[in-house]
């Protein structure tokens, strides 16, 4: 056992899963940088991703121990992670950031097919300047630069037991911290003041942070759903959202409550419950060998009966875990289909009267056994009162 | 006025004086992608930026008013921000995430210099994945896409008096929790638990957001200093410190505070006066016209002095603003100058015994008349003691 979040062999089972499919996918070596695929890997649980000024590498071979190959600041924190070997630079060295040291360790990797994966595509960022990746591409010879991402999402998408119950403790804390609002929010009070609340006792249950607050409020449904809570006072006939996104050893839970603050108009009331119902109707319908696109459409038609104008989010949903949001999106054109270990969210919306939204959320696992596993404690079909 | 927490004339003089940069460097556009500089030159103040998989664009044009190019859920919250004009497009949706339209909207922009910019270069990662970024350039057709970051340091290097006066309220907000640490941490306790009252303390003492706390101890030194904290106990003889960057309205805070824990060895408590020392030569010597290697030096001669076998952080301090941290960095390789607007962190730390690091941190602006306008309350020469 070691000091990290999980046991040793939950590293060794996704490396084992990383380098089966990078062999499939023949590639030689993936790179990674972005705080989430280092964490998955090395377990390393550092807010130092804040500071741009120096990129970390994490080299993991087709074959064999992956290689971290980072800033010497980081050393020590590393060598308490789980890392085959570490190389270092010193740092900060804008005109060679670990390029040049990276391109060493990757001219040393055993090559069989001549590919080497980064995160290039979907959902994917570089964390680390394009100018020198393009000076690292340059550096390596004979070597083709290909897209990792598949690699990743299909490891990173299939959860351990142990992952989802870190997400469903997550989901528990911020549900009880959900429900305690009603205990001190009321008309007059603003948005921000009613998320500082919230954040804090989200803390104090024992989240480790809580990196996502969205809020919203306005008469009978609100406007948008991504910005923080502002200056708005809550007054009677709002109904008030808020998102949050808060972590355990990393793992986010993400979900969204509504309350009706005081005398909320009937319609809203009435929409409020049909965006409950499709939510349940989500949940029931997502199981092991549905498609998304189906869970989706399940979802859709519950709210089109409801009276539904639109819904900009484009999605009713979405894969989470290291990551606020990941892969797949519950839309149309998503391909991907529910497998065991799966988390994922069921959040129905629509705009019922223009200008009026009304948008729930969930968190569910798929289980061995091909079922739904709510991992938050489902919200009550009628909005709570705030007075 | 407007609901943003800064008033328009601010944003205004940020886009002015951007222009007149890239007119210099003779740019036709910049193409902004990154949470930090969408906030500074609209005033976003939104945590969706958790969810990577939309992004989002801002273009500036060399003359003439910005342009949003944004995912549709974006667009209520956008209206409410500074862009003069908004393209929006369904979103997610993966085989086309913004970059057509991103592509025909710099098509439209007036062509002088046929050259755009983008944040490829110095501390600057693309929110988007490289293979859109590819995809993008080969749309584009006669210009040139290079690097926009000199551009964006250049204007965000030099905050106003508003820009600061947010940084020293944030500072303040935490010297008086790291303050208040003493009034409730104690041996036995854990890291992580000190970490979560003071991450606690500061949200309610008014900081909007704690996004990084690293946290180490050990018996007289820490080995490192970027983790966080962890599940060892405090113990006699332990130096404890902890680093913060709090913000408010996205602007940081980022130092740390020293703590004895019981009775520390006196060649701990005279190293942690010599970096106290330090700390005062840096502030004493930060002045307008000084260049930030000349900074560096005077730490680094009163840490030799005091015995420093090293420091692997590669700097002294660095810039900070809508970022934890930000070009410049206090070292040898560094060729700023310090000028009237700049905000920076004077950080000298060294190791004075094998695996026993003493690092301290305060964050000074300069001043129009040249000096430093010292943001956070000094903290006390001697260590404070928790029992």
């Amino acid at each position: 056992m070691n000091d990290l979040s999980f046991p040793n062999c939950e590293f060794e089972n996704r490396a084992a899963r990383v380098q089966a499919s990078m062999r499939h996918r023949e590639l030689d070596a993936l790179v990674l940088t972005a705080p989430a695929n280092f964490r998955y890997f090395t377990g390393l649980d550092s807010q130092f991703w804040e500071s741009p000024a120096r990129p970390w590498f994490l080299v993991i071979p087709a074959q064999g121990s992956t290689i971290a190959v980072i800033p010497e600041i980081a050393e020590v924190a590393m060598k308490q992670c789980v890392a085959g070997s570490i190389k270092t630079w010193p740092s900060p060295r804008p005109e060679d950031e670990g390029v040049t040291l990276l391109a060493s360790v990757l001219e040393s990797v055993p090559r069989r097919f001549a590919k080497i994966g980064f995160e290039l595509g979907r959902e994917s960022f570089l964390r680390m300047p394009v100018l020198d990746f393009l000076r690292l591409r340059d550096l390596l010879s004979g070597v083709q630069i290909v897209d990792g991402a598949p690699c990743i999402w299909e490891v990173r998408n299939i959860k351990s037991k142990a992952e989802i119950e870190k997400i469903r403790l997550a989901g528990h804390i911020v549900s009880h911290s959900f429900e305690a609002v009603a205990s001190y929010a009321s008309k007059g009070m603003t948005e921000a003041e009613v998320c500082r609340s919230l954040t804090v006792d989200i803390l104090q249950k024992g989240a480790h942070s809580v990196p996502y607050v969205a809020c919203a409020s306005g008469q009978g449904g609100y406007d948008q759903i991504i910005a923080r809570g502002g200056q708005r006072e809550l007054r009677d006939g709002d109904v008030l959202i808020i998102d949050v996104g808060a972590t355990v050893d990393g793992y986010f839970c993400d979900f969204d409550r509504n309350y009706a603050v005081g005398k909320v108009a009937d319609r809203a009331m009435r929409a409020n419950e049909a965006v409950w119902d499709a939510t349940e109707a989500g949940i029931k319908a997502a199981r092991s060998g549905v498609k998304v696109r189906d869970l989706w459409q399940t979802m859709m038609r519950v709210l089109h009966a409801a009276g539904m104008r639109g819904n900009n989010a484009g999605r009713l949903g979405h894969g989470l875990g290291l990551q606020l949001t990941e892969p797949p999106s519950n839309c149309e054109a998503d391909e991907a289909m529910l497998e065991p270990g799966m988390v994922i969210t069921i959040e129905p919306g629509m705009e019922y009267e223009e200008g009026k939204l009304i948008v729930h959320e969930e968190n569910i696992a798929i289980t061995e056994d091909g079922f739904a596993d709510v991992l938050t404690i489902r919200a009550p079909r009628e909005m709570w009162r705030l007075s």
